[in-house]
């Protein structure tokens, strides 16, 4: 058994991945937890190109999400909050790994429960008003879609009820006035997120994902400003194959390397 | 000034319109009211192809819906139903037409509102547990949205709070357990569509309607079947225009002339 797949504490079974074509890497579980992934890279895709801003990651895991944000945005800064904290601890590998040094500086990490309320989420460092944009990708995968073999991924991937409620919440008091919030989930998650955002961010914008042009949508990503008014819009889907074979389209290659973003702004 | 233009009460200004490219026709009000395009075809295309039981059309207007869902499906019989009698006027023209001849023997109209509860609906002749399938095409334009010049294209057009929510739970009265229900309306409008299904209605699909590749979607028509608890799913969305040129795409050109179901089946 090698040092990279030993199972033990100080030194867990890991990967080192390469994203954005190797622009940045990812400190990841190799068997257990949340492996990141497309999902990270559409949700990333989902803040404007031109973003300069403070960028707060809920539940970032390793950190794949916000380092995309980073690695496409040169002028953002990322806090990457994770309440795991052995997943924070791949979050705190992936900002030391060399390949990331160009972004290292740009970031942090912090251990911290998202769903905290109050004087409690401040105490824990999400202080009110500080963030110009939210993104996340809650643990979205109810328990009873897939066996959970380990109790790491089954912390990732069980949802509760009320949770787009809770994670929203969070969003809305530590985002600042207009700033936005991006969320990816699956699309029966749908009413869940819009009942969530309501009275809180509008003008929000939605997004399909379809595997193939003829297959029903595997995820959504919705977006939204803190206290605008404006209805809600559907953007036209991504497709991420062609009608046949398993190449990833052109558009969906952009996206996944951070030469594009989701909603072309 | 014509017959056909005389804006007299009893032969109101009307046009007689081919659909289904002359297999029937409808006899609407040319300059006042809500007149029937596209949206009806869509709503209708949204019935099964194989369906042969009993329909309701809510809000049926001069009937556009309600026939097109006959024309497709030889054994289907429809109720349309429309608060309007200036409305259900023209349905009862629309079904006396020669051209509707063929059809004419397997609907009937119905003056009144669907938004009555209890026995006040029972009593206006909408029993419960009476229909296999509920199709609806609520005035869902907003009266912020265009000018209404004239009274009758107001009341068909004002979408009033919670308007879905009393169309819906209507519906839930009158379709038998496993009926169906499709709803056309705009994006904005899919909270409020999929929070009045909530805990009546579930196996819900959704397809968003865009006009071209790149816009914005337009409509969205979500379908559903009462007392199911399957979750929501979303099909590949309709894109009515290629990117370039006024034409219809193929499959749009299908389901305008009831040659296709909107949802494949």
């Amino acid at each position: 058994m090698t040092a990279t797949t030993a199972p033990v504490p100080d030194a867990p079974a890991h990967t080192v991945d390469a994203f954005h074509r190797g622009r940045f890497w990812l400190v990841q579980p190799s068997r257990s937890g949340h492996r990141a992934g497309m999902d990270a890279m559409m949700l990333a895709a989902a803040v404007p190109s031109g973003f300069a801003g403070r960028l707060a990651d809920f539940g970032a895991g390793a950190g794949a999400a916000g380092l995309a944000v980073l690695s496409r945005c040169p002028a953002a800064k990322a806090v990457l909050i994770e309440r795991s904290a052995e997943m924070a601890a791949f979050a705190v590998a992936t900002l030391s790994h060399p390949g990331n040094a160009h972004l290292g500086d740009r970031a942090s990490v912090l251990t911290a429960d998202v769903t905290l309320t109050g004087r409690a989420r401040a105490g824990a460092g999400l202080a009110d008003n500080s963030f110009d944009f939210v993104i996340m990708n809650p643990p979205f995968n109810a328990a009873e879609d897939r066996s959970t073999p380990d109790a790491l991924r089954r912390q990732a991937h069980v949802t509760e009820d009320g949770l787009f409620e809770r994670w929203i919440r969070s969003a809305a008091a530590v985002v600042k006035p207009r700033g936005g919030l991006a969320v990816i989930a699956r699309p029966e998650q749908l009413v869940a997120i819009l009942d969530a955002m309501e009275g809180r961010f509008g003008d929000a914008e939605m997004l399909c994902v379809h595997p193939r042009p003829d297959a029903a949508a595997i995820r959504i990503v919705v977006r939204a400003a803190l206290g605008a008014r404006g209805k809600l819009s559907i953007r036209p889907p991504l497709t991420l194959h062609g009608p046949h074979g398993n190449e990833p389209g052109e558009r969906t290659e952009m996206i996944n390397n951070g030469l594009a973003s989701l909603f072309s702004d």
